[in-house]
């Protein structure tokens, strides 16, 4: 099942949260990305505000040839990078959604820069290759 | 000296670019974000590509309060989380520069949605007053 967001690509599956994870970790190794950073949002929240909240991981995701380019071609795009993929825990239980930013929405905020754009391109395909594959 | 990005606020500095991350990292904390991610571009391009590149640290940064409140909203919202702050080596030596996402353009990709605006009001307001301070 794949539910549409104006700025990523997203599915539900029918495993939990600790496997859909897994999954994920796979297949972004699998399509070229390292994994630089890894938020658990529920731990924070839970920390910091003392509420409960779904299991929610925040993936950053980055595929070292491709960030080499970007920052070539604009040196301020650390800001946009890495590239998130989420997983957290669906409003049905035994439920999990992943999901994955679409960068070429997020390179909107750029601006007209056609080598950027083909990079997004590439990106993508492997984003939603990530997504689809768990 | 301030520049334009598009997408975020910038500064240039006269520091080095180690004091610029120690101030930037004190300046998150007055203006009430934890720094939930670091990533050393520079370590990471030399690891994966052998590649020599200026040193150039992004800093995830993320005020709990807000960030609970954009995720009730809309829980994909993780895609975009958290704010990038970057500091890297300016092109003339001993001079760095400091960059943070504008959060408002980033949710322009989201859509209307008024209580999303804002709190991403709220985040510039924060985070200008950080890139000025350093």
């Amino acid at each position: 099942m794949n539910e549409k967001i104006s700025y990523g690509f997203s599915k539900t599956v029918e495993i939990s949260f600790d496997e859909a994870v897994e999954k994920t970790r796979n297949a972004l190794q699998s399509e070229g990305f390292g994994v630089l950073s890894e938020i658990d949002i529920d731990e924070k929240l839970k920390e910091k505000l003392g509420v409960d909240f779904r299991r929610y991981k925040i993936l950053g995701a980055c595929n070292p040839p491709l960030a080499y380019k970007t920052l070539q071609e604009d040196i301020n795009i650390g800001l946009l990078l890495p590239c998130n993929v989420v997983v957290y825990e669906a409003d049905e239980s035994d439920k999990s959604v992943v999901a994955a930013v679409d960068a070429k929405a997020m390179l909107s905020v750029v601006g007209e820069k056609p080598a950027l754009d083909e990079v997004a391109d590439e990106v993508n395909e492997r984003l939603r290759r990530v997504v689809e594959s768990v």
